[in-house]
């Protein structure tokens, strides 16, 4: 019998998620049914969605049961199948799994990942996963921005923001990025190519706005809300956009959040918000990553990951992303690749 | 000479309109100028919108200037033409003009209205007019309404939210009105074909909106802003849209204004959020105003008039839509129609 650790969820967090309300537990695999492929996670994606599917407030999908594998993915390699097609050694993106060493999967739901020169493994989970298709969708299909416009995209060292601002700049934009550190700004402009970048814990966000976006602002490429999220919105312009794509701020809340206090400058300057989950684009990910793949050989997307170590760090390396500390797409690596 | 009255901005309100913010000015016409119309107003059209145009907060226009004749419209008869092609006696909407008795207009801009077969003049500044046009465009635009389909509007007596939800019916949507009196309430539902109403002012919101729409919410058109949107916002289905047209309960405010509470769930259901300003739509005014014409000679359309009378009244007789008196547009009668 071949022994498996998976995360199960006890109890629904209030506010940061604490210790106890997730619990790694060991147990012996099943023998493997008919049309399943058994999966050894090499890299489980951290993203801020699994705040969101630990609490039972009405989300986009339905909470992950009390008692259940906690939900999560992430690429890794077939031990064992019984679908045809699929054969051990493959290497996958388990799509919607569990935080465990191994998970059985239904085979006709895996996609096997293509070898690419010159692209990581890690690639399937940053520009050419689930994060980076959030920001070309976002960004393209409901920002649309043309050549000349301002892009404002918070979180933007995170995982979907630094691809946003990169894509943004391939379509001739000014890209003015809000991050966490000092470091991050330095990496956004220096290494991503944004136009600028805004400390948000060390500067006026406003002022350094006005700074920065002399014409104002086109699209907001929206992942925090809070306070930060009203400086921008005080500064769009006529017929801005703006994807709604996270509100990591409020995730950990534990009382109501009061919205933009300028949510009429939406009227005023008759701006289109959208929200928006990736899943809603799952039929055009194909073009999607095809566009990334081009543009990550070109050397015009450039990527970061934040790697920790052990199946067993997961939930607190989940925090990660809400103080901020990430710079780049968080992965826990659970196991070697093969 | 003939004598002429106007309503001068004094200064800026706080809060509600106060005594003193306009001041009533009689002045002499001078010699009407060449390319010019002279138009004695009929009906002068009172709207939220006057209210954002006396505060200097950055609107979608700008502030009427302190001194300033009040931005006002409605329609007019001609008395005096110095522009070919438009002759006095004609009766005309007068577009951007100012609270007074006679404007004088450039010919170029006025719009002569035809006489329509028992349809009363008073519909140019109903479903004909600048409000129908709000209502037809934020809907079927931004809206998108598709048969079987449940629509809530707010302010849904007031002169946009009752061609709103007709509009809906029309499109065979379920359509469920928000007003502030019983009164209102059975006009939505006897007169104006809603399937149900809701009272505001006496019943539980939200409770009443999970009885009126089993199937959630596809289209919010936001007239009002506050604790009933937010009651609308946790009812959205997914894929859902919602116009905001006006957000009548701020216009008001002396302090900050929190958005809505449950501003996330505008991410979690996807939902498309556009402000719009009718005057964005100028340009189709014709279709629309064919199709509401079509609609009202085929009795399709209902409408209703709050008429007060005498321009002196005019500053007052705003807040009537502030405090929620009106029923259907709100028109205050300057002088005797041709």
């Amino acid at each position: 019998m071949i022994s498996n650790q998976t995360w199960i969820l006890r109890k629904r967090p209030s506010g940061a998620l604490a210790s106890g309300d997730l619990e790694l537990v060991t147990s012996e695999l099943p023998e493997l049914a008919d049309g399943m492929v058994r999966v050894r996670t090499v890299y489980l994606s951290l993203d801020p969605t699994n705040r969101i599917w630990m609490s039972d407030a009405k989300g986009y999908m339905p909470p992950v049961a009390i008692g259940a594998g906690m939900r999560g993915g992430g690429v890794g390699v077939v031990e064992e199948s019984r679908f045809i097609g699929i054969a051990p050694g493959a290497v996958v993106n388990t799509g919607l799994a569990t935080w465990a060493l191994y998970n059985d999967l239904p085979g006709e739901k895996l996609a096997v990942l293509p070898k690419l020169p010159g692209v990581p493994l890690t690639a399937f989970m940053g520009p050419l996963g689930v994060t980076g298709m959030t920001a070309y969708f976002g960004l393209l299909d409901i920002g649309q921005p043309k050549a000349g416009e301002t892009v404002v995209v918070s979180a933007a060292a995170g995982a979907v923001g630094s691809m946003v601002g990169q894509i943004a700049k391939i379509h001739g934009c000014r890209v003015v990025g809000i991050a966490g550190s000092t470091d991050k700004c330095r990496w956004l402009t220096d290494v991503a190519g944004f136009d600028a970048a805004i400390d948000y814990k060390s500067e006026d966000v406003g002022a350094a706005l006005d700074r920065h976006c002399p014409a104002g602002i086109d699209i907001n490429f929206e992942n925090v809300g809070g306070p930060v999220m009203d400086s921008v919105i005080a500064r769009l312009n006529d017929f801005s956009r703006m994807p709604l794509c996270g509100l990591i701020s409020v995730y950990n809340a534990t009382k109501p959040v009061p919205g933009p206090f300028n949510f009429g400058n939406l009227l005023m300057r008759r701006t289109l918000l959208k929200g928006f989950i990736v899943l809603d684009y799952l039929d055009r990910f194909p073009a999607g990553m095809r566009a990334m793949a081009d543009w990550l050989a070109a050397g015009k997307i450039k990527f970061e990951t934040d790697i920790v170590h052990g199946l067993e760090i997961a939930p607190a390396a989940l925090d990660r992303l809400f103080s901020g500390k990430n710079l780049g797409k968080l992965l826990v690596k659970v196991s070697d690749p093969p």
